[in-house]
């Protein structure tokens, strides 16, 4: 078990009707911010809810925060934030919504060109404003972390940075709210987390039995209610195990004491950039692919997952590995993310832009070896055609 | 589901050499009461390490807080906090000197009767010194809390109260400072912690997958690194999973959107008050008992633990659940804890004190379902014989 440190600090409120903890944890007569996406808070139900709970706060709207969040959307709500001397950002929809706020919450605060925070770091961030999150996706974990990932669309540039400073002070996270999403987002935010778990799981075994085994608990709940949330949108427990799992998986519980990979998801970011991919479909391309090319590598934790989250027993550990990878692309098929490139109408030739743009960001070396090189990617890649 | 707020802030340093982190949690020139117990810091090592570490403090020493930590020593320790004007608290030791040195803190802090704090609760607590631990023996989970069980000599009440005021800012937990534990401490930590996944687990099913799958996990991790820490005393990741599971388990992350008991604990409480049996002996005489007495409210649970966590698929439901408890006694045993009140030269006529203490403390109506009475605790007992 490898050494570790563990902080967070974010306070969850969870379950139906926790909407309205907003008033206990926004003082009135705030100057709030609330950012939010494409607008579907606004039929929904959850903006009325968001605006009952802050009628005592001077509350300004900044919509528009597009899916892979654009460093170029994003510094106009800086400009917001600064003009109307906002005390609190409120961020209300998905991982996207929260990611940039996050941007906005230290842009706001800092001194230098902004775009600073993301290629120096989260290093440079010396102060944010306070955020809050409601959560109406679950995904990315991005409620309970300290992580922001943002695209500058100008230059297909996906990347990410981390700072305390933008830890949410509090998410709320009310299942009921994801009735109304789209299969397609419930499909793949249940991809992302399931991967966002694999990141973490499926590298060497260093006998860390707790994080192991909360990730493979958290793997069999994505498999039952990944399916089920499909199947029976308005089930509230499934809806919720579901909103409950995704958070877990990328809240800093399940890296305590073990090595992690990650190098799924750094070429699958420059899928998205380059072809606009999905970040789920990305990830289902990748990560099968990636786990037969270093099968020796990830061996022990291929059967560990084969053995204890797949009850696979039968047959070779080299048979018992190859059903595992199928039956984890049968389920994120089963989720609506095929995973080859051809499903998405790309070919060999457009893998060498790929190889490029991870040596373009300096990923000259992934994966828990750090010997995925941008070539070996695009040999991963070509085992994904 | 239920709903749930979760919040818990403290900071863990986990691992080898961990305890050198002090000199970046506690600031140079620092005013600090080191608390600690019975003195075998000074002999393992630990002590040495803490002192290295805050060379550039203040140390203030106060050694001597008792397993159920005293009242009576406590308040000496707080005339020493206020004397100095100490700035912080470091409490090095297990799950005793930690709780000890919440109460220390509030009570620090506090203008009135410092025995409100008990009687009252931790809503009279309005500042608290700041806390720090060097955890030196996997239990409570007391680390990674806002809660403290202190007990008042004079008049055998054993009792607890909770404040976000006096959780732990950091933690710092290093797996070979239990190396030289004596081995009924560790079994001892092993049960409690065990029996704190069941006091979150052993309820009713619903449906709220994380938490369970969590709590079966840490529950499969003492079922064999219990047992293992007691056969090679100086397997560090044996130990690692010992002291990382007894914290998970007490954090606040299994309760999440499920029932609680804690009768267990309300009724072992008094025992050990009552009689001086450790906190894990009445545990282990408790909590079977309690499960046949209430066999058929915690059916759907009992099966689940039986199938899941012990591997049971044989026999009626009925003899699934009495292998399940008699093979949950027989790991109590191993880990030196029988579970009969006999194995502790304890008789019927010490029941009626035990229901007399309950009703005192006013603990009328407890368990998932509050209808467990004094009257229950002593027909439990009696099971228990």
């Amino acid at each position: 078990m490898d050494n570790f440190t563990y902080f967070n600090p974010t306070k969850v409120h969870f379950g139906k009707g926790q909407i309205a903890t907003l008033k206990e944890e926004i003082s009135p007569n705030s100057r709030v911010l609330l950012t939010y996406g494409g607008g579907s808070i606004k039929t929904n139900g959850v903006y009325e809810q968001v605006l009952d709970a802050l009628k005592e706060c001077a509350v300004f709207e900044f919509g528009g925060i597009e899916p892979n969040p654009h460093y170029e959307t994003l510094i106009k709500a800086v400009a917001v934030a600064k003009q109307e001397q906002i005390d609190v950002i409120l961020a209300v929809g998905g991982g996207s919504v929260i990611d940039g706020s996050k941007f906005i919450a230290a842009a706001a605060c800092y001194e230098g060109d902004s775009w600073d925070i993301i290629t120096i770091g989260g290093g440079c961030v010396q102060r944010a404003l306070p955020l809050g999150c409601v959560l109406t996706l679950p995904a990315t974990g991005s409620e309970m972390n300290r992580n922001s990932v943002v695209t500058r669309a100008a230059t297909q540039d996906k990347l990410s940075f981390g700072s305390d400073l933008v830890r949410p002070v509090f998410s709320i996270l009310d299942p009921q709210t994801t009735y109304t999403l789209p299969a397609r987002q419930i499909a793949n935010g249940a991809v992302d987390s399931f991967v966002h778990i694999m990141e973490q799981y499926m590298t060497y075994p260093v006998n860390a039995k707790v994080s192991d085994r909360f990730a493979e608990g958290l793997l069999l709940t994505l498999l039952e209610d990944g399916p089920a949330a499909l199947a029976t949108p308005d089930d509230y427990d499934v809806r919720a195990n579901l909103m409950w799992t995704a958070t877990m998986a990328l809240n800093g519980t399940l890296k305590n004491g073990v090595p992690t990979d990650w190098s799924t998801h750094a070429i699958g970011h420059e899928l998205t950039a380059l072809y606009g991919l999905d970040h789920a479909q990305t990830l289902a391309i990748v990560m099968p692919a990636l786990w037969r090319y270093k099968k020796e590598q990830k061996k022990g934790k291929l059967l560990q997952y084969a053995h204890r989250v797949l009850n696979i027993t039968e047959g070779t550990e080299e048979q018992q590995i190859e059903l595992a990878i199928q039956k984890t692309e049968d389920f994120f098929s089963q989720m609506g993310n095929p995973t080859r490139l051809s499903d998405y109408n790309l070919t060999e030739k457009d893998i060498p832009a790929v190889q490029e743009k991870l040596t373009e960001h300096g990923l000259l070396a992934i994966g828990e070896h750090k010997d995925i090189t941008p070539h070996d990617a695009a040999e991963i890649l070509r085992l994904a055609l």
